[in-house]
């Protein structure tokens, strides 16, 4: 390995360009810029309308096979190859997710990729950055606040406080505040119900944030948001409570795309980020946009697996914003792939070519899923570790020339965009726009079989088992009028299945439905399976207790 | 009255000045700027290092008579002064708190000044600004996450989870979270207890962040903090939990004063906004010393009346920050001096000055106190309303005149600067440094006779009550080593004393000293008196449901 040094020593020894040179760089208008300190900016939403005429680059979707605890490095990897398209004479442009504080604060690892292979200022990044996180919280809890005011003060509405379903939110890991009751304390303090607060980047509203085309659809998105029924039944919705004018004003700063950069200089959008489990799990549709307006090539990464994260990208955002990648790349390690053929964490150090073989598995299911289901080219990118050896990495090659997939080792954590230059040539060979994205289902089928279709298409499973409950609200969803929304699905990322110990490609199986409810504002219905968590607690050690910063402001620990 | 626009539309019609240019106005070194969008900066705290030689501007304190619902008007004057200082030809800079945004969604009514005195851009300071608050709210309910994960996880300190004093916060009018239950629903959600929230401005966080000196200094701060007791009765800090490096990182960006602008160009700090009644409300004093560097005049306020703001301005923020006010202004109007003298807030309009001189004591007792307690010269500014009648006006001049009190009618909201620019030079011609600063109590006193010293020598009370649970509870503070701390009191702003019904100037009244803890890392005694408010409510009407936001991002409906 090049180097041993920590990711923020890494990025504090490389000197940051000013922010506007970035945007000079890549021809974003200075005017459209809100400096937040040298080098961040936000470039305004409005600067899409005024480039309408401005033919999009080529949009590159980086996804990976099933995550295992040994990691994938899918946003080192998309950083590298962004800075490796830059190298090879492409203007290339990154649009990526916006890390959460909780995971920050509780189990290492960040999400402005790694090595030197990052998005930078990574502290600030890493922290509040532009702030859109807590516009998105105050956005969240302002909802909830008027819900709660509106039944203390007669409720009008006839709001059934059992069938309250807006939570708080908070952008932390605090497991405490999961199931609580509040209200309590006699009539001046509200009234008493059962209640909890989810982490903010599982809220509705960061989906909404991620899928709102402008500031007029992000207004009209949260006024569609259910926060409850009534004692008849009925959905009582955000406008309901004249919420969504208060909502849309706190939001409005942050609607408009984080502009930063790679240690190589690579302009990197940098916005929004909801979970990939309960939401769909990638960057705003405006960073996506704004990055096929400004680059020959955006390169964008979905959350967890291909099953996950690339499904609901291709199946929600590209359908909702009309998008259509002209590459995939499936992120894969050698660690990751000796897990999926069923080695432990700690047997991974010494060379195992049987089980990198049993793990392959997992591997061509998602590629026949990008190639079969979505109809998109496809190259595998091997994110390279020390201890890889020849004949694992030659089991790999083979498999995929099985399939007529290319294969790339990169190297971009040690060696940044030079250890992506043949991934980079080989994704330019392939994105020739030529193949037109097909859908794993069509909306206008009934929820049942959108399900079956996913579960067939994209799992490699048999159908979607749904349970008397999820059945009874497949029928009342449809009789709201939201049968023909797509499907987000809430699955454990572990397993193509819905049991997070089948590793590998399991087959023969059903995925059960446990229940499903709309997510109205941001245009799904969420399929929620197995037990999903929407609000994380911290480890007995969290990081945050080895996070300091000294008297001149250097923050360490943070990685 | 010049004007029927509102404070948004008003600010609308005005043109800013760049940041940078308001910074050059003021000496100010571009290169301690960090922007956050055209209009707004913050100015590096370390600044204050660099500028130690140079001398400090004159300290002028914009206090007030005790608040009603007819309005006094304070931020409003204070900006005017500042405005109509710099039309004399002095160079005066404002310090002001940042406003919290439960205010602004519950009763309309914003902390930005008003009419033609205000700080800009109103939109942003309003609502999310630059940030500090969600820091704040961040660093807090970190805390509290590590706090109840530490007892999650096996509880290694002994936390007696009843008596654990460590609430969450967020930045929201929000009475349901007053009371909670959390960690409810089986072992690997938490531990079930009592808990609640508080809004942000009044968390020992905010207070904390308003009183560091440096950055080190916030640290130690937060290290202070006492969370909770052990089963064996001794205090457990934030420091016992590891928490201060991760929580001074998520504040160390804030701690850097906001620079913004008047409507007339005048550079004022914008930060830091404790609440008045549980803390010391005032903004940073990093704030304030910045305005004393780069000003000949800094001009700031202190929340409420003069008997809880200016008091614990004087007591304990111009204690630790070695400051002391060249001149104090009190602010009065004729509307709220009826209110005093028995009027009903829906027959103020009829001139009546008999109600006035019923009245005036309560303006006396707060003239009496700065002169006599405090030592400082002072002048009172009649804040002018449209039907404000001669006769009125007349009998507060000369009720001022029998004390040797300056009087000066100010029109700040309907002229800005040149409304002020008598009172202007009513403050420049008292303002000379010739009185120094006593205190209404000795530090070393016993709490008790500190508690005393405040309700005679400030409230004009007889004495302190202490039941016997703040008996004990004294006891105990004296026992741990907190007796020497000054005294930060909880107090309803609406009387003299702990009474919110006696207005006017009560005598021969008691204070009952409800109950007294520590804010250790704050560094003061917050003295319970009746029952203060932690979190406000919204009303049946907020004003949230008027707030909207355009396709081009106008907010209207702000105020």
């Amino acid at each position: 390995m090049a180097s041993y040094l920590t990711d923020i020593e890494i990025a504090k020894q490389v000197e940051l360009e000013p922010i506007e040179k970035i945007a000079e760089s890549a021809d974003i208008d200075l005017d459209s810029l809100s400096l937040y300190g040298k080098y961040k900016a936000k470039v305004d939403a409005k600067q899409l309308d005024a480039l309408k005429a401005k033919p999009d680059g080529k949009l590159i979707l980086v996804t990976a096979i099933s995550p295992t605890p040994a990691g994938e490095g899918k946003t080192t990897t998309s950083v590298g190859l962004a800075d490796g398209l830059n190298k090879i004479g492409k203007k290339a442009i990154l649009a990526l997710r916006e890390p959460s504080l909780g995971p920050v604060f509780g189990m290492k690892g960040g999400a402005a990729g790694g090595g030197y292979a990052q998005v930078v200022p990574m502290e600030d990044i890493n922290l509040h950055f532009t702030g859109d996180f807590h516009a998105i919280s105050a956005a969240n809890n302002l909802l909830a606040a008027m819900l709660d005011n509106h039944i203390h003060h007669g409720n009008q509405l006839g709001i059934d406080a059992r069938r309250i379903t807006w939570k708080r939110a908070v952008d932390m890991n605090d497991r405490q505040l999961r199931h609580i009751v509040d209200g309590l304390n006699g009539r001046t303090n509200g009234v008493p119900r059962e209640d909890g607060f989810e982490i903010t980047v599982a809220s509705e509203i960061m989906a909404i944030f991620c899928l709102a085309q402008s500031l007029t659809d992000l207004k009209e998105r949260l006024g569609r948001i259910i926060v409850a029924y009534n004692f008849d039944n009925e959905p009582i919705t955000a406008h309901d409570l004249k919420a969504e004018g208060a909502m849309a004003a706190l939001l409005k700063d942050a609607l408009s795309p984080n502009l930063v950069q790679t240690l190589e200089r690579t302009p990197a959008f940098v916005h929004g980020g909801p979970f990939a489990n309960i939401a769909h799990g990638c960057n705003s549709v405006l960073a996506t946009k704004m990055a096929l307006k400004f680059g020959d090539y955006a390169v964008t990464e979905a959350g967890f697996g291909a099953d996950l994260g690339a499904e609901k990208f291709l199946d929600i955002k590209c359908r909702l914003a009309e998008l259509s990648p002209a590459a995939v790349v499936v992120v894969a390690t050698i660690r990751a792939l000796k897990m999926h053929g069923g080695v432990s964490k700690k047997e991974l150090e010494p060379e195992n070519v049987e089980a990198v073989l049993k793990g392959l598995p997992n591997l061509e299911r998602h590629l026949k899923t990008i190639q079969e289901t979505f109809n998109l080219p496809v190259v595998v990118a091997i994110n390279k570790f020390p201890l890889d050896t020849e004949a694992e990495l030659e089991a790999v090659r083979q498999a995929c020339e099985v399939r007529g997939v290319e294969v790339s080792v990169s190297d971009v954590w040690a060696n940044g965009g030079a250890g992506a230059v043949d991934l980079a040539e080989k994704v330019v060979k392939i994105a020739t726009n030529d193949q037109i994205l097909t859908h794993a289902y069509d909306l206008n089928l009934p929820i049942k079989d959108k399900l079956d279709q996913i579960v067939q298409n994209v799992y490699g499973g048999n159908n979607a088992a749904l349970t008397p409950a999820a059945r009874r609200e497949a029928k009342q969803l449809e009789a709201l009028g939201f049968g023909n929304l797509p499907i987000c699905m809430a699955k454990t990322q572990y397993s193509l299945s819905d049991n997070p110990k089948l590793l590998g490609a399991p087959e023969n199986f059903e995925v059960t439905i446990r229940s499903l409810k709309v997510s109205a504002g941001a245009g799904f219905i969420v399929a929620l399976t197995g037990d999903i968590m929407t609000m994380p607690g911290l480890p007995k050690v969290p990081s945050a207790e080895n996070i300091d910063v000294d008297a001149d402001g250097n923050i360490t620990g943070l990685f």
